[in-house]
């Protein structure tokens, strides 16, 4: 096994290039085992194996800065970094991260787990090391999915002005998680059937003329410039970019001499190598299905076939697209959004459904908001589903186009609260603190499969504000889901359980851990407490919380989210009117300020208290249950 | 006069071409007279009075749809949609908002005060109106600064490949706010120099090429893009739009028949116009002078001279551009990085000094926190600056790729607080609950100029995590500013009364209203009461907020801000630490639950009760005053 001869970029850099294609192979194969284990991001990263062995066998990591977009196409470049032993870890509990981290390896310049931050990144690590006059290389690593992004144009606009050397590879596998969408993408096809891959011979002529040694050379390119010349060539060339390619990004004789040019030469200024892959390459099942494959769950490697969980009940995603399938068939003027998420978020059966009614907008999520926000000013009703964390890079569209419009646009925010083994950069746990903040804003979280269904349909019957619906990644609690019809009342939570002395307030997928600490009560303390399923967390049911502030001597709230969120609310409305004046005690369960690195749900649960048993302990201290206890037992 | 004749688009429309160039003087006049009394945005909207009239005159709003990107450019087009008799009247209190606003008229679409969304809106419009098979034009008009905005690039994206019928109108100055920056700005400018203006003759002969009225010219066009070529045009082409252009922006006779030929025609798909107009345009110091004459206050409308508030105070953001030249003076690793705010961030004169380590990234604060986070890994000390309330769009860059990365990124938030006369789109009311609940994150908010200056200073000393510091718009309290270089300590709130019963813990500019109700209750009950000025929200003085809830009846936070923030921190640091249960009350007083309109900032903040009033009412009623005062007096 070649693998087994590196550890480490130097020892790659022992090997001679004919070794290089066997490394690959090692590589794949370890990708593939692991990922069949662990689940995981399989296309990307068997996409980007000789991108991975190039780079790091032409240049000198971690001297040399290698983002990798995404993070999630980077299973190789940790293979040859240091982590090969602990890569049976991956996305495990204490295992190493999915994604690029910076705390995990010298070789990860920066984190990276949302899309499209490696050009702005690369490019201020750039500017840095011109400032400090160091001489090192940085190279940004992006797919063509993530460079749809706006993001991505932001940092290529300003690369393109300020002058810095900076190499960003464009790892154009037609296809970020689902197929390409986009006017980029359509440009980027017709660069790629207009050229053949350039020879070797070619493209050392087309380096040397792409890239000029000679001062002089540049400044005739900057004459003609100046001249206003219209340059009409790709994209990336209007934006400044020298454009190199396209090239295959799966061979070696085309990768190695073309970065070793690259890296030798002086020039100035941002280069844009474009490098055509395949999405799961080696892997036929992948090759064949790279939507399928692309983040995955254990799967059995010789068939392909995904190793299913026994006795899985519905998740939460699956009941979302139920709902929505079901109010598209009812009423024609439901329409979907995406930002490149269908199949994650439950859309792929409504886009079969309904095609001319569903939109994947791309990697965009500032633009998918505000996109919806035009659909509900001419009364189409418009659903925008959008994971939790990456809704956070709409937040200000939210706010402008939609709450400040008070305009019907509905939110389906999936991955809310913790997400596993994905960790610290995809947990959904800051929405909370966002959405309830801005005024028009209706803020609903399910229980249970059931309960999101009929908020669904709810939100059909809010016509005049906005409404979002946050509910947790993977299964719910009921074996199966009801159809869809039913809705909630607006602004009422629900009592699950009345009882006495405490009121636990939950919000969302909380409950059943909630009932659970219910239970635990009553069996050790022989008490039985209430349990009230919030359902909204905005209007939350202020006579509910009047009603239980009076008949309990202490109300909690659980939610699985930040503080500033639901606890907040219901907080400062019991300060505010008087309500913890007269010795009612309040305590308010959130996720506290830490970040959260890959592990079960569960237990990132239980680190952060929001479990049954920190339930229980609050319910348990608040009321001195301890003490009472051993008074009693004296 | 002609503009007398004119109160809507149909008045416009009995018109002759001939009468418009002496109705864009008169609207010329009356946008001078009226800004130089109210302040507001002149160059923009000083610019696109031909296009304002032309879009009127061609077009059938509000059946058509014509959407004004930020607004600001929108003076002309509020003339002539019935708001001439209220247009004295714009950004005061009651008065009409200084940018578009969908609650004040028909005409307004939906608002805009945030750049770059009038394309995803606009897109939103055209494919609704596809869905429900209605028939009218929508037509975006976004400068070229907002067009360097991630936002914008997604919206294109997404319009090149959707296909529905939709017009944008590049108004371009080539000047957003400050002089162009980035690589789609030279190739705006490459465009424009290497094409002189089409004759109308030759317009109408290009028009009648770009916009093919058969579809089987339609079906060539595909075909030889589904041949792959590279169509090597402009980079609008490359996004999938039909581009005509340049034309002249304040030329009628180039402006209608263009317009015109667009209505008439039935193409499908998005066509984008690139009319070339003059920042300032008919008024000579704007035109010279565009960056100055921006956004203005009262000016004199025969000099230019704006008209200085006499004793006027030392700003905040003159306090911080003191500190970050002072810093930048002492420590050469010290950059700054603004989003196309160099002067309304104070950073001008940091730019003059240090042009080598200021970066003005155009219109992108997602690039520019990034950026900013690429910089602090390499050593180099960044202050990103931008508004509070554009923050919001970099809301998920300041989570993934600082706070995440705990990297030493200096936010300088200004704006923050009421804004007063820009009303609701620009408040920055919103910052405190996204950024207080991010793990990492150092938060300051100081009471005067001088704080501000010792809190820059502390941030060069916060070398291993993110800082930020909010503060507001305008005059502080102090008559000048002292020198920097004094810290403050880390993490430390400062007692400025040490009094009895109450404490009131103020953050940030709220202190001097605090004092003041301090004051108020001291004369009307005897009671002296405690002030503290936090300086920290995040990480507050837990020690001294403990040691105030031993020895007070009640304790009180008071923020410019909404919930979710600073007493949201401080509640549920006393809650969960039992800390109310024991008798202390505590109150919590931000900014209520809904948008505020144009007005002064005072007024703001007395309508949202964080006013001296609002505070001393809060004292008075947590401690029963009135009824006590009530009892004494018998």
């Amino acid at each position: 096994m070649t693998l087994e001869k590196v550890n480490n970029p130097n020892e790659l850099k022992q090997l001679s290039v004919k070794e290089l294609p066997n490394l690959s192979q090692d590589i794949r194969d370890e990708i593939i085992t692991t990922v069949s284990n662990n689940g995981g991001h399989l296309g990307s990263s068997l996409g980007a194996v000789e991108l991975a062995i190039a780079l790091h066998y032409v240049f000198d990591a971690p001297k040399d800065k290698i983002i990798w977009d995404v993070g999630h196409q980077a299973y190789a470049h940790k293979l040859l970094t240091e982590r090969k032993d602990r890569f049976h870890t991956i996305r495990k509990p204490d295992g190493l991260s999915g994604f690029v981290n910076r705390f995990e390896s010298k070789y990860d310049p920066i984190g990276t787990g949302h899309s499209s931050t490696s050009i702005s990144a690369g490019l201020g690590m750039a500017v840095g090391r011109d400032l400090k006059g160091a001489v090192n290389n940085v190279i940004s690593v992006i797919g063509d999915g993530s460079m749809s992004a706006g993001m991505a144009f932001e940092a290529m606009n300003n690369a393109g002005s300020i002058g810095s050397r900076f190499i960003v590879i464009l790892n154009d596998n037609e296809m970020s998680i689902s197929p390409p969408v986009g006017a980029l993408s359509a440009h980027l096809s017709r660069i790629i059937s207009s050229k053949s891959f350039v020879t070797l011979r070619q493209m050392a002529i087309d380096v040397a003329s792409y890239l000029p040694k000679s001062l002089e050379e540049m400044a005739r390119r900057a004459e003609s410039h100046a001249k206003g010349m219209v340059t009409g060539g790709t994209l990336f060339e209007e934006m400044g970019f020298y454009y190199i390619g396209p090239i295959d990004g799966h061979n070696f004789d085309h990768l190695i001499p073309i970065l070793k040019n690259i890296k030798d030469t002086k020039l100035e200024g941002p280069i844009l190598i474009h490098a055509i892959t395949k999405k799961g390459k080696g892997y036929e099942f992948a090759e064949n299905k790279p939507s399928k494959y692309h983040g995955v769950s254990k799967f059995e490697v010789e068939t392909g076939n995904f190793i299913k969980k026994e006795n899985s009940k519905p998740t939460f995603t699956s009941a979302f697209s139920q709902a929505i399938c079901e109010a598209g068939e009812l009423d024609p003027s439901v329409v979907a959004i995406t930002a490149a998420m269908p199949s994650g978020t439950g859309l792929s059966e409504f886009s079969e459904k309904f095609p001319k009614r569903f939109f994947d907008v791309g990697i965009a999520e500032q633009h998918a908001v505000t996109f919806g926000a035009g659909l509900a000013l001419e009364k189409i009703k418009p659903f925008v589903a959008i994971y939790s964390s990456f809704l956070q890079r709409a937040y200000d569209q939210v706010m402008h186009d939609v709450a400040l419009q008070c305009l019907p646009v509905r939110f389906a925010i999936d991955r809310a609260g913790f997400v596993g083994d994905d960790g610290a950069t995809h947990h959904g746990i800051f929405d909370l603190p966002l959405l309830l903040n801005l005024p028009n804003m209706v803020v609903m979280a399910p229980s249970d499969q059931d309960e999101l269904i009929k908020m669904v349909a709810t939100q059909m019957t809010i016509t005049d504000m906005p409404s979002a619906i946050r509910y947790p990644r993977g299964e719910g609690v009921l074996e199966k889901t009801t159809s869809y019809g039913q809705t909630i009342p607006f602004g009422k939570a629900k009592i699950v359980n009345m009882g006495e002395k405490v009121a636990v307030l939950s919000l969302g997928n909380r409950l059943k851990d909630a009932l659970k600490a219910k239970d635990e009560i009553f069996e050790k303390y022989g008490i039985n407490i209430t349990v009230v399923d919030a359902r909204f967390a905005k209007p939350f049911d202020a006579d509910l919380v009047k009603e239980l502030a009076k008949n309990h001597e202490a109300l909690i709230t659980v939610e699985e989210g930040v503080n500033g969120g639901f606890g907040s609310l219901i907080g400062s409305f019991l300060i505010n009117n008087g309500l913890l004046d007269d010795g009612l005690k309040f305590r308010s369960i959130f996720i506290p300020d830490v970040f959260y690195d890959n592990d079960t749900a569960d237990n990132q649960c239980k680190k952060a208290g929001i479990d049954s048993v920190g339930i229980a302990n609050t319910v348990s201290n608040v009321l001195n249950l301890k003490q009472r206890l051993d008074v009693i037992n004296g």
